[in-house]
């Protein structure tokens, strides 16, 4: 029987620590395939580029690992792997693990939740791993465990359809975990605060703000469960439809 | 009374057609504020840049038209209206009209739809139009219409939470247009095939690609409605979890 093919994404680059943790878990599981942008591409979102040619660059080709870059964005990057490099359909996609909190509508942002949509959208069991804190250095030994066990929660899971994974882990060491928790997406916005820098004599702007939960309390939330040191869990859906607000505007259609 | 206040966005850029035509459709409804990306940026589903400071320029301030351009995806151009630029909330925001489809997934990766989604995510009404065609001068007098009955619809309804709304044209004339359909989202992918160019001896890949409808003939989705003539409304969630395999999985958890 085949190994399983395992592909491997993420957003903040070839080099990051996330990927190297994420690649070693993965290891035991099955064959890899890493196809990354070189460089980070945080905040890409499901960007794609289609106005330029991308590059493509093989960095490692071992028994059990492949390691191609890209200078495209996260989306591309998995684009490429599925349609051009691979020769046969993985049979998982992992992103990550990234360096940064993409839980409640930073998902919606996210170079590394962004690949996992595609690997859904293709109809594969993807699963988006992030940790709550920025540093490059981080220390990711409990969020590998976690990982791990979640990967194989996946592995273990009769049904295996719809499965898209948006998972955050809290940056705490393992004994402060208190476990894991399925969760549905905050709602919220982020308050953006544009600080103002001179270049050249000219105003520019640079992005920072911070997130405004809109359901503070609500436990079945993944913003609850990490503030109260949980990891959480999201299933993402590939239909964006609400279909509440269809049921209700078909009945005031005027059309 | 306030005149209401419309954000317009794009990704097409500040001197596309379907731009210029959107502004024309909304003069006689408010006050009209534009803050888009001055080049094309389609693809950019809702990347944000936060690793590098932004450009604003100003183009127009006239009497009920303020227009303003920056270097930012549509999305970081939103959220500099919404955070820096204006001076209160908008009533609405409308993006394009797009030169293309972003009808079933290709509502992810379109920096149209991006923009009206932190529309959404602020919680005013908001509206993306696409046209079915990339043509720079394509016609857009039936469409123009159409968005303008769509827009005054929209005026028109008595509860206005979560109007986000993915409308999509078909590039046909007035009279062979049959009509508008409130719809849900198509499932599918796109089947990329890269092509390859050798670019200084370097052989790189330019994304081309085919949609792929996993749900043909059904009645209710966006890609049936266009396909049969009919104007195709979409409402978007910003709730992007999935409540059927949130509680399937919640069943069969081992957490």
């Amino acid at each position: 029987m085949q190994k399983p093919l395992i592909l491997i994404a993420n957003d903040d680059g070839a080099y990051s620590k996330g990927l190297a943790t994420v690649i070693n878990m993965l290891k035991p599981y099955g064959d890899l395939f890493v196809c990354v942008p070189e460089q980070g591409q945080s905040g890409q979102s499901q960007a794609i580029t289609f106005t330029r040619t991308l590059q493509v660059k093989k960095l490692k080709d071992e028994p059990g690992l492949r390691f191609y870059v890209t200078d495209g964005t996260p989306t591309d990057s998995v684009k490429l792997a599925f349609n051009k490099l691979l020769d046969r359909k993985p049979d998982f996609l992992v992103s990550g693990i990234n360096h940064g909190s993409n839980s409640s509508i930073s998902a919606y942002y996210s170079g590394t939740v962004g690949a996992v949509l595609e690997g859904c959208f293709h109809e594969i069991p993807s699963i988006a791993f992030s940790l709550l804190t920025h540093l490059e250095d981080a220390d990711f030994v409990a969020a590998e465990k976690y990982a791990r066990r979640l990967f194989e929660w996946v592995l273990s899971l009769e049904d295996k359809s719809d499965v898209c994974l948006n998972v955050n882990i809290p940056y705490l060491p393992e004994n402060e975990i208190k476990g894991i928790k399925l969760c549905r997406q905050t709602i919220g916005k982020w308050q953006e605060e544009f600080l103002e820098q001179e270049v050249d004599g000219e105003i520019r702007y640079l992005m920072t703000g911070s997130f405004v939960n809109f359901e503070d309390g609500a436990e079945d939330t993944d913003e609850w469960a990490l503030k109260n040191g949980y990891i959480a869990v999201v299933p993402l859906s590939r239909d964006s439809t609400n279909h509440d607000k269809l049921k209700k505007l078909k009945d005031v259609s005027i059309f």
